[in-house]
């Protein structure tokens, strides 16, 4: 059988990787960002509007699904892929994040997690092996095991509670079904999360402990909480310096688009994060010269599409100004319109990464590509 | 030159029409139903979805529009055609019903309207003839002019009062730019209203009033504002029966589904409602066995398509039970995907309305709907 992850080059100057995710729901080109699709649909678009965007692969959330509609609703529909009719590859994120955004709600102990409802206040329990069960009903390509998250800054003795405790999770969830399992007709692998909040020493032992179970990819998760952008960058550097080369690694909930570009450089093989869809509502546009706040009234004349040059969906036809005009009228309209084209931009920031990785040139072209963009500040 | 209508069969049983609009922005085939997109947008949809729902011709309203982005922005833009880069043909509602529906908020004389902004309360006034002007820069190829609509019931003294000065305000319409005007690089196409409220008499002398002014197309206004089902069919009947045979008629802001079909009988070539639109957003799918409360828990395991055998683009791949998990999740793209639905089920009843008028079989053709179809109750 082909093995799950191909690595097909590695850039000489940066060490940024090309590679390919085997699923049984087409293949993943890597770098690559992976929408997110919360509650079983990624805001305002269809699944026609992600194929046409060459959305390869999308994330749902298990804590969402398993609320609502409910783990058994969604196995009897064939997973996520039968309830959304989505025949790409899927990623399962466990709600170990939810927990953390939601800890007010939650409480950790050994045993999994007690949390109620942020829909109807119910309490619920879940174990790490139950919540592999329900990725299994959920039947995402790619399986997150439950891991906790903590906030920045974290004090170095909780730090390594959480992360020590994240491992032991992972090889219960590992325990509970394998590496690979298969509940419907397809493959699911599970992935394993490195934790260790801000401290080298921890990230060294959360490697060392997630690494040695043998899983099909490994995710760097608890970054992206708060802490400054030269630490998200070196902690990530640690991580791939560390983790199997032969694995994919997976930066969880990361981020703006000169953050993916920088940790593909560091070996970073799949993001995922609500920064481009989240924006595109509010009428925040990421563009080859960096942000666009087409909200503004400076735009209201503009007849430039978003990203003159741009070739999404919106920018081939639309004005900044009419743009303007839908996020300021609140048109649903224009939150799909900016929506397909923050993800357009993603997407094609990662195809375009990938050739220049496969050329050899991934260094120049991340220069270049700094010359034109305004970054955010931290 | 091509006259503007074309009218191309008549049903001999009904007296059901079938004709064809001719604007520049392309032909629109009659009956047609006309997709609400007030705001310049129909709202969920992009305009590449629209054309892919085949979508001859939409709305734009002059009042909202008017208020937000400005006359002056969407001239500069080219117009609603440029701004919103819609090809295919538009009408431009006037304001004369959000005047009536904002009724709280204006003061009517016979010099216009005088309205305070739903928006910030800010004070404007609008003659005929400013509304006029104002539709010559939106650049609709259909402009209806100012009337005056009547809340149910009305006083016939009031009712007459309001018919009256809607044939004057036409008068001063046509006479601001003429029946068809060219303000952008295309023309403009005015249509008149009869108003006369729920007066048989009224209705009379308004018809003969508007059709003196010899103009494109006349609209049948007033009506859908609350009286019982039977009056809305016998002054539509009337009216129709009354107006000249070679000019298109449009009865605003109808209906339901089994409206529209009855007033097809009764010689209405135009039609335009946010039932669809409005409904879907809300989980109310029209389907042809009747409408479907998608959003009902009964659906939340149903895998079947919203109407099986419908082609529309979200029958052919979303199941219930996914458009009840969307809609109950308040996921945008539940509203996209009903409102996908809808507009292609009033679209696609005008088609088969019009190939069974083409045939001669009309009577017939509704006979076999109304077997399947569950009515709404009056």
């Amino acid at each position: 059988m082909k093995p799950f992850f191909t690595l097909e080059a590695v850039d000489p100057e940066t060490g940024a990787r090309a590679g390919r995710l085997h699923t049984d729901h087409g293949e993943v080109l890597t770098p690559v960002f992976m929408p997110v699709g919360t509650q079983a649909a990624v805001k305002t678009l269809t699944a026609e509007q992600l194929e046409a965007l060459d959305a390869q692969i999308i994330l749902a959330n298990t804590y969402h699904l398993y609320l609502r509609p409910g783990a058994a609703r969604v196995e009897a529909a064939g997973g996520v892929h039968g309830l959304a009719a989505w025949r790409r590859a899927l990623l399962s994120d466990s709600g170990g994040y939810q927990f953390y955004s939601l800890r007010e709600l939650s409480t950790v102990s050994e045993e999994g997690v007690g949390f109620r409802s942020h829909l109807d206040g119910s309490k619920h329990f879940l174990s790490p092996e139950a919540v592999i069960d329900i990725e299994a009903a959920l039947g995402a390509d790619i399986v997150m095991p439950l891991d906790e998250c903590l906030p920045y800054p974290s004090e170095p003795a909780a730090a390594a509670a959480a992360a020590a405790r994240t491992a032991r999770w992972a090889r219960r969830c590992r325990d509970q079904r394998g590496p690979v399992f298969r509940h419907h007709a397809h493959r699911q692998f599970l992935f394993g999360i490195v934790q260790g909040a801000s401290y080298e020493v921890l990230r060294r032992e959360s490697v060392a402990a997630i690494a040695e179970l043998d899983l099909p990819g490994y995710a760097i998760g608890g970054l992206a909480v708060g802490e400054p952008k030269s630490q998200l960058l070196d902690l990530t550097g640690l991580c791939t310096s560390l983790l199997p080369a032969d694995r994919p690694r997976y930066l969880m909930g990361v981020g703006f688009p000169e953050d993916l570009l920088r940790c593909v450089a560091l070996g970073v093989d799949m993001f995922d994060c609500v920064m481009p869809t989240r924006n595109a509502r509010k009428g925040t546009l990421f563009t080859r010269a960096g942000r666009l706040v087409v909200k503004n009234a400076a735009y209201a004349g503009d007849a430039a599409p978003p990203d003159p040059g741009c070739l999404c969906p919106c920018c081939r036809r639309y004005s900044r100004a009419y743009l303007r005009h839908l996020i300021q009228a609140g048109e649903p309209t224009g939150m799909t319109l900016a929506t397909l084209h923050n993800l357009y931009f993603y997407l094609d920031l990662m195809r375009a990464a990938r050739s220049a990785i496969l050329d050899g040139r991934y260094g120049a072209w991340l220069r270049a590509f700094f010359t034109d963009y305004a970054m955010a500040t931290d």
